[in-house]
C-alpha cells in the first residue's frame, strides 16, 4: 500500500469509530469523535471516544487503554482530523506521535480556528496520513458542528407563521393559533432539535413566550433549546423566559455577526429564530439565514401586521432568492421550507 | 310507471340530450341545452339543441323537426327545466303543452330569475314531469352558468403572485417576472378559460397590461376573456386594453355587487381578477371571491408593496378562512388554490 491509500480494514475500522463517536454528547462545544487503533497486522487493539468538553479527546482516550509502547507502528483510525490545539488537553497529533503511531486514517478535516493543522504536523513527524475515508458519513453525523466550525456561527433557521397574504397577526395584534395543531406540534419538534431559540425583546414584551419545546400535551421534551433574547429593551424580571430550564442569553442585537460568533463559541450550532418580524427581518437582511420555515394558514387577514418588514430590497432584481426544499401539508396548513439559492461560485 | 319515475330509456335519451347540448356555444348569456323527443313507444323521433341567444331553445328546435300533431303523447327529455319565460322566443313550457307533449323529463331546475317555473306550468297543464335524471352530469356541464344564474353574478377568481413574504413588487414598483415561465403560462391558460378578466385603473396606469391570453410564444389563444376595468381614474385612449380583441367594459367599482350582476346579465359567468392589490382587496373584503389563485415565488422582498391591502379584519378570529384545494409546484414557484371554507348552514 502506498502512502495515503486505504484498505478495507481501514473502512471497517472507520465504521466502528463512527459507532463509538455516537456514544458522545450530541450537543456542546466539541464534536462527537471516535477512534480505533489497529495493530500493524490489522487487529483492533484499542477504542476510544470523546465524552464532551473537558474530557479526553477520542485518540487520547484510545491510547490510554494501551500499555506504554503498545501503539508503536500501529494505525489510528479516527473520524475527525487529529487536533493540533492545546486546550484542556494537549494536541492529539502530538499524543499520537509520542505514542509511536505509524499511520493515521481520518474522515473529515478539522475546520477549527485553532485546532486545524494536525495532519500536517503528523506528516512532518513521518507519520503516514490518509484522509477522506467515509467522509460523507462523518460529514452527515457532524453536520451542524461542521457548519458552525466552518462559518464561525450557528446554522440559522428563521421561522414564521403567516396567512396567505403574509400577515402574522390581525390589526389588534392578536395572532394566537394563526396555524393549527399539526403546525404547532411541528414547531415544537423543531425547537427541541435546535441548540438555541431566539426572539426579540418586542416579542418578549408583547407575547411573553416560554420558548420551551413541548409535546402537544404540554410535557417538556428532554432537549430544550437555550433561549436567546435580542434587543435593547429591558426584559421584565418575571418574564416567562426567565423560568426556562436553560438560562437565557441576552444580546443587544446591533452586531448580529459578532453575536452569532459568540453563540458558536458557546457551542450553539443551530439557532431557531422565532420572531418577531423585526428580529427575523434583521437576520434576513444581514444575510444570516440558512433556512426559512414558513407555516402558511389558508386565511386572509390584510392590514399592517406583516410576518417580515423591511429587508433593504429596493428593486425586483435584488429580491432575495431561495429554493423550496420541502412543501408539506400539516393539517389545514402548509409548511414551506426554503434555502438560499446558491450563488455563482458556491 | 308512476308519475315522476323514470326509465332506462329516459336515461339513455338524457345522455343523448347531453351530447346535443355540447353542440351549442360554451359562452354567452344562455346555457347549452339539448332535447330528445321520444314517441310513446320510446323511439327517438326528434332532436334539438340551443345555438345561443336569439335562436330557438332546444325544445322548440326539436319540435320544429316534427310534423304538426306528431308530438302528441310524446316524451320530451331535456337537460334543463323548460323555461317559463318570453324572451326572443315564447316559453318552452307553453310550446311543449301546445304540441301535446304528455311527459317531460329534465335534469336540472332552471335557476333563472324570470325563466324558472316551467315544471309547475307543465304540471298545471296535466303534463307528467320527472326531474333529476343525470342531474350531476348536467350540473357539471353547466357549472359556471348555473353558478352565475343562482348567485346573479360570475364566479370570481382572485389571482396574485407574491414573494414568500406576501409582497407583489419591490419598493420601486418593479415586479416583472416575480414568478417564472411555468407560472406565467398557467396564468394565461386560466385567463383563456375565464369569460372576463378584471384590473383596476391603477394597474392600467402603472403597467398598461394587454389582458390577453397568450401562449408562451406570444400567439393569442382562440378564447379571449372580456377585459373589465374597475375604477374612477381615466384610462388613456391608447392603453393596451383598448386594443384587446374583445371590447373592454368599464365600471366605477363603487358597487361591486351591482357591477357583477351586470356582468352576469351580459353572459359573463367567470371573472378572473388580475389586480392590483386595491381591486383584489376590495373584492375579497366584499366577500365576492370564490377562489384564490396564489403564485408564490421562493423569494423575499420586504417593504411596502403588498399583494393585498386592507380587508377589514381587525382581530384574528375574524380572519377570512379558506381551504387549500390545490398545492402544486410550477417550476421554481408554487401555485396555491384556495376556496372559502363553507360556513355553517352552507
Amino acid at each position: 500500500m502506498s502512502a495515503g491509500e486505504h484498505t478495507a480494514a481501514d473502512v471497517a475500522a472507520m465504521r466502528r469509530a463512527l459507532e463509538l463517536a455516537l456514544r458522545g454528547p450530541a450537543r456542546g462545544v466539541n464534536p462527537r469523535v471516535g477512534c480505533v487503533i489497529l495493530s500493524p497486522d490489522g487487529e483492533v487493539i484499542a477504542e476510544g471516544w470523546h465524552r464532551g468538553a473537558g474530557t479526553a479527546h477520542a485518540e487520547v482516550d484510545a491510547l490510554a487503554k494501551l500499555d506504554s509502547g503498545a501503539a508503536r507502528g500501529a494505525t489510528a483510525v479516527v473520524t475527525l482530523e487529529p487536533c493540533n490545539h492545546t486546550g484542556h488537553t494537549g494536541p492529539c497529533a502530538v499524543a499520537l506521535i509520542d505514542a509511536g503511531i505509524g499511520r493515521v486514517v481520518y474522515a473529515v478535516a478539522d475546520p477549527g480556528d485553532h485546532s486545524a493543522g494536525g495532519a500536517d504536523r503528523l506528516r512532518s513527524a513521518g507519520v503516514d496520513v490518509t484522509a477522506g475515508v467515509l467522509d460523507d458519513e462523518v460529514e452527515a453525523m457532524l453536520d451542524d458542528w461542521l457548519f458552525a466550525a466552518r462559518h464561525r456561527r450557528p446554522r440559522v433557521t428563521v421561522k414564521w407563521a403567516s396567512s396567505l397574504d403574509g400577515r402574522a397577526a390581525a390589526a389588534d395584534g392578536t395572532s394566537q393559533w394563526i396555524t393549527g395543531p399539526e403546525a404547532r406540534a411541528d414547531v415544537h419538534r423543531r425547537r427541541s432539535a435546535a441548540d438555541a431559540i431566539a426572539v426579540g425583546t418586542g416579542t418578549v414584551l408583547a407575547d411573553d413566550p416560554s420558548l420551551t419545546a413541548r409535546a402537544p400535551g404540554g410535557q417538556f421534551f428532554d432537549a430544550q433549546p437555550v433561549p436567546v433574547v435580542f434587543g435593547r429593551r429591558a426584559v421584565p424580571s418575571d418574564a416567562a423566559v426567565t423560568r426556562h430550564p436553560q438560562a437565557p442569553l441576552f444580546f443587544e442585537g446591533a452586531e448580529l455577526h459578532a453575536d452569532l460568533a459568540e453563540l458558536a463559541r458557546r457551542g450553539i450550532r443551530s439557532l431557531f429564530i422565532e420572531g418577531g418580524p423585526t428580529l427575523a427581518s434583521a437576520f434576513i437582511a444581514a444575510g444570516l439565514v440558512d433556512e426559512l420555515l414558513v407555516y402558511v394558514a389558508p386565511t386572509l387577514i390584510g392590514g399592517p401586521r406583516l410576518a417580515l418588514g423591511e429587508l433593504g430590497v429596493t428593486t425586483i432584481d435584488a429580491a432575495l432568492r431561495f429554493d423550496f426544499a420541502v412543501i408539506e401539508r400539516l393539517g389545514d396548513n402548509l409548511l414551506l421550507v426554503a434555502r438560499p439559492t446558491p450563488t455563482e461560485g458556491n
